[in-house]
């Protein structure tokens, strides 16, 4: 499972706090603290930071490398602004995110290609965000294709079928999990993963029902996610997943998590 | 989700003490516990006293029933004691267990006609246990027929495709949920469920094995299982389950579970 640390995000108050008053050492911690846990990316994204952000994104880029050896998921709608990122990223970073709007796929693929990233393809186009399961794939289908024919290899892609809240439509659950399982049908080796706690949007107690998403969507091919590292119960059911969907063997994983104490609550 | 509490089983041994001592504070406050929790059935099992198990069963069948408003899941491979069992149940029992195995067939089946109850059938012959999930949707399958040609309707029918532990080969939980995956694809009413934590015997911390095993088996199509009632994280991600696969319209269930402190740790 390829885990991607979500904290570093200025939608989050103390986050963006920190980014307006440079605070470096609190963005260090929190890049440290989300190392440790185990991910294999650092999400960063400083979107509210509109007036100044290639340069709040660069900055985040570089303080966060000074002290994990980890790559960065550079995350922005800002073509800018990710350009300004790269050029100071260490590593082959994962570029969030392109989709197949227009306007959008255009703007970001010279960059892919300009700086080698792997990159977050969100699975809609210009029409929006797909209802169902069949257009999702279309989607991912599409941008399979697009980002091959732009000299990509399926290994650099991360589709997002994108999540949405089951507190505005109860299907959404479950047409994500069949959009999941559809795509990983379709292509064995490129990777699936999303912004997971979308769907627990607008519920109370929302981390059982993160958890419980993850899981499930781990079981229908999901291979990545963009989760809170820190929510030490989550990452115990990821070492879980792993041993019951057969991709530890032995359970050597599981039974090491376990002896560094990463089980307990 | 049908759950069935499992506490009261001779295998734990506080409960084969509390048998043995006829302990009947002891045993029902393990029944009023579960039933507080929210289970639909509780499990009684006295296997491990053998000599006088259908006086016992029965016993327990007597003791538990005067405090809980609960049918029982009747727990033995002895025809005697089921019988002695049901004859003093109120209400309509759920039988654990039949299988295909010949001899067991024909004994049990005549107690399922003479009691009316519900049945689990253990997805296995006189072969043994299915090592892949076509044998095993092949068992269910008979299983299924058999029983509805002794008049048994297809909703009393709760298939068991029999878990086994991870910790002997690491594809038992992959053959396990495409087997659950098959047969509700072939059977739209027929329940589905297990004895949940015997996918992590042998390995440490089990709980998030089972917590995370459940609810994948959801997520593939099981609509019941024998569980801990008392793991409140367990019982939380089943809420949480049921939400995300659209079983819970506008999350109704989740926002009570919520109200009423069942989601809190």
């Amino acid at each position: 499972m390829i885990l991607i640390g979500e904290l570093i995000n200025s939608s989050r108050k103390p986050v963006a706090e920190a980014i307006a008053a440079q605070d470096v050492g609190f963005i260090q911690d929190l890049a440290k603290a989300q190392a440790a846990a185990g991910v294999d990316y650092l999400d960063v994204n400083c979107g509210t930071h509109i007036a100044d952000e290639p340069k709040m994104l660069a900055w985040l880029t570089r303080i966060v490398q000074e002290v994990v050896d980890l790559p960065l998921c550079i995350d922005s709608p800002n073509p800018e602004a990710l350009a300004a990122a790269l050029q100071v990223h260490r590593g082959k970073a994962l570029l969030n995110s392109i989709s197949l709007e227009k306007q959008r796929f255009e703007q970001m693929i010279p960059i892919v290609s300009e700086y080698g990233c792997s990159v977050i393809g969100l699975c809609m186009d210009d029409r929006g965000m797909p209802e169902d399961e069949t257009m999702a794939l279309e989607c991912a289908q599409m941008l399979v294709e697009r980002l091959q024919q732009r000299g990509l290899p399926v290994e650099d892609i991360y589709l997002d079928p994108l999540v949405r809240p089951i507190s505005t439509n109860s299907k959404y659950g479950t047409v994500f999990l069949q959009t999941v399982a559809a795509i990983r049908n379709r292509f064995s080796k490129v990777h699936i993963t999303c912004g997971l706690s979308n769907i627990s949007y607008g519920l109370p107690n929302r981390k059982h029902l993160n958890q419980a998403f993850l899981v499930m969507a781990m079981a229908s091919g999901m291979d990545s996610a963009i989760v809170d590292p820190l929510d030490r119960k989550l990452m115990a059911l990821v070492y879980a997943a792993e041993a019951i969907l057969g991709k530890d063997e032995y359970c050597a994983g599981y039974i090491s998590a376990q002896r560094e104490g990463k089980l307990d609550s």
